[in-house]
This record gives C-alpha cells, sequence and structure tokens, in this order.
C-alpha cells in the first residue's frame, strides 16, 4: 500500500507548520511556496481527486478555506490579494493525489501569474460546449 | 451606483450561457474561455471579493463547484482533468468584483498552466510565516 503524505500529516507521522485545523479540514504551510504564506488546505479524509468528494466534506473544507483566507489577508504578511487553486488529475496538475486546495497570498511583483493561450475557435463553440454540460446536470 | 455585469446576468437583465442554478449560487460560461467547457460559478449574493462572504454562502459555493465539475469530467468534453481559480483583488489578477471561482477543464497540450517565481527565501521564512497567520486564527 502507497502511503499518502498528507495523511501522514493528517495523523501528524510527517511534520508540517500546521496553522489551522477541525473536524473536517486542516490547514498547513506549503514546503515549496511560490510566495511567503502559501498554504495549503485538505480534507482530513482521504479522496484522491476533488471530484471524488461528498458535498458536505467540500462545504466544510471551503468554509474553512474562507476562515483561513481571512486570517492570511489579515496578518503581518499584508498581502494585497490572494489566489486559491486546486488541480485534479496530471493534465490539470496535480501532483499529490489526496485533494487540496492552495491559497496563495499575493503581492505586487511577486511573479506569480498564469499561462494562458487563448484560441477563437474555443470561444465559437460557447453554445455547443455549454450544451454538453447541461446535458449532464 | 455602478452596474455589475455578474449581477446583471443572475437578473437576467445580460444574456449568458447559463449551465446550473440553485438557490445560492450560479454557473455559466466564461465569455474567455482558456480551455473548452471553461466556466464560472458565482454566488448569487453580491461579495466584491472571496474573504467578504460568508460561510453559509462559501460552503453552498463550492458543493455546486462540486456538482458541476462533476459534470463537467463526465460530459463529452472528455477532459483528462481540471482546474478550480479563484482571484482576489487587483494583485490577485480579479478583473470582476463579483467574487467568482473559475472552472477549468484540462487537456493535454492545452497551454493552460501557472508562471511560478520559487524563492529561498520564501522557503527559509516558513516557521516565520506560519506564526503570522496562526496568531490571528
Amino acid at each position: 500500500m502507497n502511503r499518502c503524505i498528507f495523511c501522514d500529516i493528517i495523523n501528524r507521522e510527517s511534520p508540517a507548520e500546521i496553522i489551522y485545523e477541525d473536524e473536517f479540514s486542516i490547514a498547513f504551510m506549503d514546503i515549496n511556496p511560490v510566495t511567503p504564506g502559501h498554504l495549503l488546505i485538505v480534507p482530513k479524509k482521504h479522496f484522491r481527486v476533488f471530484t471524488d468528494m461528498d458535498e458536505v466534506s467540500a462545504g466544510e473544507l471551503f468554509s474553512a478555506a474562507l476562515k483561513v483566507s481571512r486570517a492570511v489577508r489579515r496578518s503581518e504578511l499584508k498581502p494585497e490579494g490572494l489566489n486559491l487553486f486546486l488541480a485534479e488529475e496530471s493534465a490539470g496538475m496535480q501532483e499529490i493525489f489526496h485533494c487540496h486546495l492552495h491559497i496563495i497570498p499575493r503581492y505586487s511583483g511577486d511573479g506569480f501569474g498564469l499561462k494562458i493561450k487563448y484560441s477563437d475557435e474555443t470561444k465559437n463553440q460557447l453554445k455547443i460546449n455549454a450544451e454538453k454540460i447541461r446535458k449532464i446536470l
């Protein structure tokens, strides 16, 4: 059986700079921060990817993310903004397969950003793509 | 008074490709998609930024995001993964000041990604930065 580094942190079998914990969620510093104060908020139950989560755990995770994000914004770090980021599957840049949400404090000139390749074709397909999603809901 | 484009969509005063709606949240296609199927999920109540939200609305938004994300993954679009992204304040790349969460389906070679400038100093400050956030919680 493979061990999960986030389950080990939750079970106190691996060290981490934990900053918040409740019944459903735990938040700790990312060991490869992209900006000062970058942290991860994680459901305590092991879900491989976000879309494996149940609705209650997802709701609780985001409520906790809100609390932690407010603390980050009010902290001495004094970020001017923040980003939330979640990666699902390797094609979505997920590296650790225990669902996690990044909270990334933002500062002018911090070098963090998005790489985007817009396509006119994608824009023209808006109605068609919407219908493909509506069909499933 | 400034009008809010997302409030106009919610009130059916501006057109949008709406794909999901419940008591708290609404989801519609992003008119500048970064990949096929890119959509936004938005609280119906007007919050300027994420950290202005209340916990109930935040929890409901993320539960709805889970439902919609599952539909996206199961749809004919057949994405291989997805990203969630939220921007707070201009320093965090927010452009429309009604809190919104991006759901971005991902496909190999779609050109979407992150720009990151890691710094050793940030890494070395982990404990200090953790303490600055813990203090507020």
